[in-house]
């Protein structure tokens, strides 16, 4: 569902009615009510029906869009944050999350949320991914990554300053991050020997130490603890060469040192196809790379685009990690 | 010339030999005989013609390149750095900014230096830009911008490390290179009224604060001062969707707050056009945005593009400052 005073409802609609023969089999948890109301909005030629998660494989990629229903308390406007509507936003990722552990999805795709709407009713982590992490078992460290059709990255540091995040980085964040995201990378992508491009942090990756001692002191060590642990990882890269088109060859992830030096050229290469992938859980979780766009909620402006590559997203990672699994079971 | 030891002579000779008719009238200042010695070795079909500059009208844009002799002292090969030619190189800078200045040349395209060679011969400054500032009358501050078919940026900060790049930004030094880069942008660019987006330091501009004070503190005091000065400047932006293409048609440069925000978004959009132009200086200069590439000086393997990108730009820039500056003087 995500936040319904947000686009998540009419970028879902939008999503079934145009692409549904190149999505997934899928059902959405949201109130079926307001989801039927956008639908007379939008004026989409397609219908809602409902959903028995005890019988998945009943339906098919028609005009009917499952639903699981997940009855809002208040009435729901587009761009108005109601209260009393946020518990069943949380409820419903809880729901999504319990549907999946109990093997009844292979992933999830969740729709954005509004945080300061839920702490009101006592939600009180830092966002989606971290309330995701608490209901994984054991508790995971969730990473980030960013995927397009050109390029993956990985920041070590999400949303902090950027005075902090050259203060936090460490050797051990680098490594931990980089270990979660080549375990990752094998089992839900395909990738046997993935290999990591560790970037710089400096202007040209420091010119050995005449702009910046990180790369000497901080990053080239977690590289060398790296490949210790058999995981292909070189750099540290000059940041500014490393997302060309040539150099995105080389590898298949990018791990960048802070937010800017990860979203800066996936934002720029593709701005509507980004996913958010949630590494480490013990699930599937992809997010389109939006936020909920309150201001264009119910005009139908908003783009479909970043969803459909997160649902198309999420069923590849399933399948890879399917027969990942089978074959390390074998 | 720039360093002989680099690509500078061969990608000189390669823009030539391709794309002459699509240059601007142009003279080389090199040393003749490595220039024919390299013709011979890249197998061109072309010569070169002895270039008078009391008669830069006499010379149009066929087989022959013209090229006014500046001796190197020592043999040169590809590769390697020979002192003995150090001070030759820097003379071929003060040369060039000599007839310019001198008005029987309207720009100058420089190939790139190999700093560390020229230091040996007392050579005193970080590098080419500030010594083509030391040569400017009054002495001036240069402005580094880099230009690619869809974007401009330029950096507030250029080759100092991450954390410098935090410590050192002011209010003051927005605003200088903003002046200096509206005021490019109108009198080279043929931009009226230059639009400038200034770019947030943090991850999402801060959002007010919440990740980093500098936007409020630092960024946003200098886009008032400039508006106040009736430039038309706006932001903070969140860094990472201000290089999207649909920001980009909103501005015609992006003030960076550092190297690496300027540098991403350009090198992953045009890695092979970009062309470093510096603003501020009694003449015009630009520079193709790579290298001496020692590696693979002398293979022929070295791409001419970003040089005749550099020409080009350099030639419309002249235009547009004459016609600038005979309206001002009308």
């Amino acid at each position: 569902m995500g936040e319904p005073a947000g686009i998540g409802g009419e970028i879902i609609l939008k999503a079934w009615n145009t692409y549904r023969r190149s999505l997934p089999p899928l059902f959405v948890i949201d109130d079926r009510n307001r989801l039927q109301k956008l639908l007379g909005q939008l004026n989409l030629n397609m219908d809602l029906v409902e959903f028995d998660p005890a019988n998945p494989g009943l339906y098919e990629n028609g005009s009917r869009l499952p639903v699981l229903h997940a009855p809002l308390p208040a009435e729901q406007k587009p761009g108005q944050l109601i209260s009393a509507n946020a518990a069943a936003v949380v409820d419903s990722i809880a729901k999504a999350v319990a549907l999946t552990q109990a093997g009844q999805a292979s992933g999830i795709v969740t729709n954005p949320i509004h945080k300061s709407a839920l702490y009101e009713t006592g939600f009180s982590f830092p966002g989606h991914t971290e309330y995701l992490a608490s209901l994984t078992t054991p508790a995971a460290t969730p990473v980030m990554m960013l995927a397009c059709e050109h390029l993956r990255v990985v920041p070590v540091s999400i949303h902090v300053s950027l005075r902090d995040a050259v203060n936090t980085l460490t050797t051990d964040s680098i490594i931990a991050q980089s270990v979660i995201t080549a375990n990752a990378l094998r089992r839900d992508f395909g990738i046997s020997t993935p290999r990591l491009a560790i970037a710089g942090l400096n202007p040209h990756a420091g010119e050995a130490g005449a702009m910046g001692s990180e790369e000497q002191t901080i990053i080239t060590p977690a590289i060398t603890a790296l490949k210790n642990r058999g995981i292909n990882a070189s750099g540290p890269y000059p940041p500014d060469t490393l997302f060309a088109a040539r150099s995105r060859n080389t590898y298949d992830v990018a791990i960048c040192m802070y937010h800017d030096q990860a979203l800066i050229p996936i934002k720029t290469l593709d701005f509507d196809g980004g996913v958010n992938i949630t590494l480490g859980l013990d699930f599937i979780r992809t997010s389109p790379d939006h936020g909920t766009a309150l201001d264009i909620a119910g005009t139908g402006q908003a783009s479909e685009t970043s969803l459909v590559a997160a649902i198309q997203m999420a069923a590849r990672l399933a399948i890879h990690r399917q027969e990942y699994d089978s074959r390390s079971d074998a």
